[in-house]
C-alpha cells in the first residue's frame, strides 16, 4: 500500500489559494443558447437586448375620459365649464374612427389610441355628460394623461445589458418589447461519475453484510451543481471496474463542460483517473493543503475540465462548495451570493493543529440576546448527519492552534437561505418528542442521549435538553414539559422465549441489544441490573458480564427493537410504544420520566416558547403512544 | 361611465392590512405529493422522514489499514512493534471471508466491513509489512478508526422534520438513508388569465394603429408566481369576449388553487368577474386603500381562490408581491425571505398626499461612502421601465405628506438577490456608451438626455452623467472619457429628396422627426437652426415653426432614423453611425462631443472605475461606429 502521491511525484500539497487559481483557469464556459421567454426565469442574458419597437407603439390615453384639444379647455373650471361636442369613442384595442376637431371631444378608455387632432385627455371625473356632448370642468395642458409613443421605451434604446439575471421584472420588460425568445448564457454541463464497488443507488436493495452503502454523492453533488447554476448529469454508477470507469470519464468529458468524480479513493481507481488524464488531457494538481479534501485532483480531459472530489460526502460537498461551485457560478454568469456570510462567536473552544487550512462545518444557534453562537460539527468525515447538523463552514487558517470560546468567527452559510434553528434541542430521543418537534417551525434536535445532553446544556450551547430516566438536570433550568414512558424488553411477538425480566437475560442463553451508555433507557436498565445484583448480593458488573450483548449498544430508541424484528436478537431494550408499533412482544420493566428543560437565558426565545406550546399538547400526542402518560 | 364601485356598493376601500387578512384566510393549499429524490431540490418536506436503516449498516473501517483485536496491540510503539499474522484482506463492498483471531490481523480498506473478531483498525502508516505478516508500531483502543453500525444515523431516528426545505445536504442525508422518493408539499397551482382586446402575446405581430400592445402581465406574473414557489399556468389569452372570459375563469378555478386575472379594468369586464364570483363563489373584497392597486378584487370561485390584479404591469407586479406572493409562499411552505429588506436614506425629497398607503417603487445607489441612497422611480403606472429601474418598494404610510431628503427608509427588495447597480449613469443615450456599458458588471443607465442628466448629477443621485452637444457640466466633475460623433439628418437611402441641410427643412415641404428638447442632439440641431436664422436675419422661432415635424420629439437616438426607415418621415435627426447601421442615407450637419463625467465623491466607486476603464477602450469601440472618433 504505497501512497499514490509518492509514486506520482505529488509530494507537495498545493495551497488552497493556488488550487483556486488552477480551478479558475479551467475553461468550463458553455455555449450561449436561445430560450423561450416563458423558460427564461433565472437565466442570464448572453448579450444586450435593445428595443426594436416603441413602447407604447402609439400615443396612448392614460385615463378613462375624453380626448380633446387642450387649447379648447383653457379657462374651464367648476364654475365655468366648457361644452364640447362628442365626435365618437375609442376603446383600448380599437383603431380610432373619429378625429377631434376644434370644439369637439372623443370618449376614450384607458389604453386607447389617441384620436387624430387630440393632444390631451380630460379625466372622466372632471366632466359631465350633456344632451349634446360633454361639459369639461377643468383645463388641461397638451400631453396631460397621454403617454406618447416611445415614452416608456423608445425603439433603439438599450433595454437590458449582457449578464442581467432574468427575474419577473426583466421578463416584464422583455414582454413589453415583444421579445419571445432571449439569448442566454448556457448552463455549464457538469457530469458526475460516482465510483466504488460498495455503492448502491438510493431505492436499491442494500447488502450490508457485503459492506454496501447508498451512493450519497451522486444526488448530493448534482443538487449542489444545480444550486450553483449548472446542469448536472448523473452518469450510471460504476463499480471499481476500471475499463468502465475510463469509458465513462471519457464520455463525460465529451458531453460535459466539467466532469466530477468522487467515491473511490483506492490507489487503482486514482490510477485510472491518471491514465485517462495523461492520455487525453493534462493533470493540473493533485493534493491540496486543506482539511477535508487533501486528495483533490484537478485536470483536463479532452476539451472538458475534470475535478476528482474526495469520497466522503461531507468532504465532497465541502470541497465542491469551496472550490468548484465558484467556477460553475462564474461559467453560468451568476454572482457569488453576497448575503451568505454571518458572523458569530465560538460557543466552545476548538483545538486544531494539523497545519493545513481547515474548512470546519459549524452549527449556529442564537443565544438569549439574539447573538449568534457558532459550534463545531465534526462527527468524522464519514458521517452524513454532519451535512444537516451544520449550517455553514468556518475557514480556520493553517497556523491556528485553537479557536477560543467567545472568539468572533465568520461562517459561510451553505446557502443564503440557511437560517439558524429556532430552537436547538439535545438529549434523549423519544417518539413523543419527535411528534412535538413536528409542530415547531425549524427546530434542530441532536439525539446525543440524556447524559451528553445535560453536559452540553451546562456548556451553554443548546437551548433545550431532553432528560430521561434516573438522571435529573443539575443547576437551574426552566421546565417546558414532561411525560412518562413505559420501558422494558422488546421481544418477538408472543414472547416465544418466555422472558420475564432481567434475571432471564443474566441466567439464560439469550441475546440482548442494549442502548448506549449515556441514554436514559440504559441508565434505567443498569439500575434494574444493580437492583437484581443487590437482591442476589452479587456485583452488578458480574451480572452484566453474564448478559450476552450487554455491550451491543444501539443509538436510537427503536434500533434494538428493529434488531429483534430482524431476528438478530432475543430481546432489545426499548419502549412499549415501539413494540406496539412494530407488532412485537414486550416485557415491562418500569416507567421512566422524560423532562424537557430549557437553559434559563434561552427560555424567552420564540422557538423555545413554540416547543413549550407544542409540549402543552403532549396529552393528545401521548394518547397515540402505548405506555406514554402526560405527567 | 359610472364607476363600478358605485353600483356595487363597494364605496369604502378596505385598509391594506384588512386586505392581507382576507388574503390570508383564503385556502390555496395544494395536496402534497411524492417526487423522486433527483427532482426534490427546492421542495419542502410534507412529513417527517425517519431513518429505516442504520447508517452505516455494518461496523465499518474508517481508514486503510489492518483490522485487529485492540488488546493485541497494547504496549506497541515505534521501538517495540507487535508482530501480527496476516489472515486475509477485506475491501470496500466485499463480504469478509477471514476473521481476526488472537495475534492476527486482516488488511482492510476504508469503508470495508470489519471482519469478525476485530474491534479496531490500525492505520497503514503505523504499520510495516513483514515477510509473514505485519508489524504494528502503535497501540489502539477498541473502536479506534471503526464507525459502528448506526453510528451516523440509527434506524428509527428522526432524520428530517416536516417543513424542511430540501437542499443539497438534505438530499445527501436522504440518499444515505436509501430514500429515493420523498413526500413534499405540492406547489400551489396558480392560473393566470390576462384579459383585454388590445393585448398580443410577445412574439406576435402588433398593430399599433389599432392600439395593440404586448401582453406584459401573463409572463411577468407567471415568473413572479414561480419565484414565490407556485406552479404558474398561463391560460390562453382572452380578449374582451365575456363568455370566453367567464369560461376561462371557471376552468382556471377548477384546475388551480388560485386564479389571478389582470388586464381589463373596464366596467364590463369587472361585471363578468362579479357574475362568475356571485354565481359560483364568494366576493370577499373589492377596492384597497393602496397606491397602486386600488381596484384589487379578492374572492372565491368554486374551490379556488381568486384575485383580480390591476392591469398596469408595475401595479400588477407590485400588488402581487405585496399581497399575493406571501399567500403563495405560505401555501408552498416557503419562508418569507428575511434578507430582502435594506435600509437607506432618501436621496431627494418626495411629496405625497393621497391619503392611502403608497407602495413606492424605488431605486438604490451607493454614495461615495458606500451608504445606500434611495430615490423614487415613478414614471406612471403605465411605464414598464419602472420594472427594471427600481430595486424595491418603499411603503409610505397613508398619512405621509412627504419623505424628506436624508430621511431613513426601508426598501423591500424585489428579491433577495437584488443588488444596487455598481454604477448609476444618466444622460444622453449613445451607441458607444451602450457598448462600453456592456463591459461593466451591473450598471444602470437612465436615458434622460443631457440636460436632465446634468440636473440629476447636481441633485446628487447618480454617479455619472453623459453629456453631449453644446452643454457642458457646471460645477466640479471628474472626467471618465469622451469622444466625438458626427450628427445630422438621417434620410432614405440615396437621399431621394436631395436634402442638403437645415435650410431644406425650413424652406421645403419635408417632414422631420426631431429629438426631445434636453437631448444633446436637439441642442446641436437648435444651434444650427439659430445659426441659419442669424444668417437670414430672422428669428429662430420662425424657422422652427416652418419645419414640419419640429415638435415630433423622439426619445432615443435611433428612433427618428427608424421612422425614416419606416417611410414615416423624410428626415430624422440622428447620427451617421445609425444611418450606416440601418442602411440609410445621411446629411452631415456637424460633429459634437460626448463627455462622461462622474460626481467627484463617486469617482472612487468600483463601478465608476470600471466604467472609466471600459471607456479607455473606446478607441476600439469607436472603430466600429461610423463617424465616431475617440477624443
Amino acid at each position: 500500500m504505497v501512497g499514490v502521491s509518492d509514486r506520482r511525484e505529488f509530494r507537495e500539497l498545493v495551497s488552497p489559494d493556488r488550487a483556486r487559481e488552477v480551478l479558475d483557469s479551467l475553461d468550463v464556459d458553455p455555449d450561449s443558447e436561445r430560450v423561450a421567454l416563458e423558460a427564461a426565469r433565472g437565466r442570464v442574458l448572453a448579450e444586450r437586448v435593445d428595443a426594436t419597437v416603441d413602447v407604447p407603439g402609439f400615443d396612448r390615453a392614460s385615463m378613462d375620459g375624453y380626448a380633446v384639444r387642450a387649447r379648447d379647455t383653457f379657462g374651464a373650471d367648476e364654475a365655468d365649464p366648457v361644452a364640447l361636442s362628442l365626435a365618437g369613442a375609442v376603446h383600448a384595442g380599437e383603431k380610432p374612427t373619429a378625429s377631434v376637431g376644434s370644439g369637439a371631444a372623443v370618449e376614450v378608455s384607458t389604453g386607447a389610441v389617441m384620436p387624430p387632432g387630440a393632444d390631451a385627455v380630460v379625466k372622466v371625473e372632471e366632466t359631465t355628460e350633456t344632451d349634446d356632448g360633454v361639459a369639461v370642468r377643468t383645463s388641461v395642458a397638451p400631453g396631460d394623461d397621454v403617454m406618447l409613443a416611445g415614452a416608456d421605451v423608445a425603439a433603439g434604446a438599450r433595454a437590458l445589458g449582457p449578464g442581467t439575471r432574468l427575474t419577473a421584472r426583466e421578463i416584464g420588460l422583455l414582454s413589453a418589447l415583444g421579445v419571445d425568445e432571449v439569448p442566454v448564457r448556457g448552463k455549464p454541463r457538469v457530469g458526475i461519475v460516482s465510483t466504488g464497488d460498495e455503492l448502491v443507488r438510493p431505492g436499491g436493495e442494500l447488502d450490508s453484510d457485503a459492506g454496501q452503502i447508498y451512493d450519497v454523492n451522486s444526488y448530493t453533488i448534482a443538487a449542489a451543481v444545480a444550486e450553483a447554476g449548472g446542469d448536472p448529469r448523473v452518469y450510471p454508477h460504476v463499480g471499481d471496474d476500471y475499463d468502465e470507469m475510463e469509458r465513462l470519464l471519457v464520455r463525460g468529458a465529451e458531453e460535459c463542460d466539467l466532469v466530477l468524480s468522487s467515491g473511490s479513493t483506492s490507489a487503482s481507481a486514482v490510477d485510472v483517473v491518471y491514465s485517462v488524464i495523461e492520455e487525453r488531457g493534462d493533470l493540473r494538481l493533485h493534493g491540496v493543503a486543506v482539511k477535508p479534501g487533501k486528495p483533490m485532483i484537478v485536470g483536463e480531459v479532452g476539451e472538458s475540465a475534470y475535478v476528482g472530489l474526495p469520497g466522503y460526502p461531507v468532504s465532497a460537498l465541502t470541497i465542491f462548495r469551496a472550490f468548484v461551485a465558484p467556477v460553475v457560478r462564474e461559467a453560468a454568469g451568476l454572482p457569488e451570493p453576497e448575503t451568505a456570510v454571518v458572523t458569530g462567536r465560538m460557543a466552545v473552544r476548538e483545538r486544531y493543529g494539523e497545519g493545513r487550512r481547515r474548512l470546519m462545518p459549524a452549527g449556529l444557534v442564537a443565544d438569549g440576546d439574539g447573538d449568534l453562537l457558532v459550534y463545531p460539527v465534526d462527527k468524522g468525515s464519514g458521517a452524513t448527519t454532519s451535512l444537516t447538523e451544520a449550517d455553514g463552514i468556518v475557514t480556520v487558517p493553517a497556523d491556528t492552534d485553537y479557536l477560543a470560546a467567545g472568539e468572533s468567527v465568520d461562517v459561510s452559510l451553505f446557502s443564503p437561505e440557511v437560517r439558524p434553528p429556532r430552537v436547538l434541542c439535545v438529549g434523549e430521543d423519544d417518539p413523543l418528542l419527535s411528534r412535538a418537534l413536528d409542530r415547531v417551525d425549524r427546530p434542530r434536535f441532536l439525539p446525543v442521549g440524556t447524559r451528553e445532553g445535560l453536559r452540553r446544556l451546562r456548556e451553554g450551547v443548546p437551548d433545550v435538553a431532553v432528560v430521561a430516566g434516573p438522571e435529573t438536570p443539575d443547576g437551574e433550568t426552566v421546565d417546558l414539559g414532561g411525560w412518562t414512558r413505559e420501558w422494558g424488553l422488546v421481544v418477538p411477538e408472543g414472547n416465544p422465549a418466555s422472558i420475564e425480566g432481567v434475571a432471564d437475560l443474566v441466567d439464560r442463553d439469550l441475546r440482548l441489544v442494549n442502548r448506549e451508555s449515556g441514554s436514559g433507557l440504559r441508565a434505567s436498565f443498569d439500575a434494574a441490573v444493580d437492583a437484581l445484583a443487590d437482591d442476589r448480593d452479587e456485583r452488578g458488573h458480574d451480572l452484566t458480564e453474564a448478559i450476552d450483548g450487554y455491550g451491543l449498544a444501539a443509538r436510537a430508541y427503536e434500533s434494538p427493537a428493529r434488531k429483534v424484528a430482524a431476528g438478530e436478537a432475543d430481546a432489545g431494550l426499548g419502549l412499549r410504544a415501539t413494540a406496539t408499533d412494530l407488532g412485537l412482544g414486550f416485557v415491562a420493566l418500569g416507567t421512566q420520566t422524560v423532562d424537557v428543560v430549557a437553559a434559563p437565558d434561552r427560555a424567552d426565545k420564540e422557538g423555545v416558547a413554540d416547543l413549550g406550546r407544542a409540549l402543552d399538547e403532549c396529552e393528545s400526542i401521548a394518547a397515540s403512544l402505548d405506555g406514554f402518560e402526560p405527567r
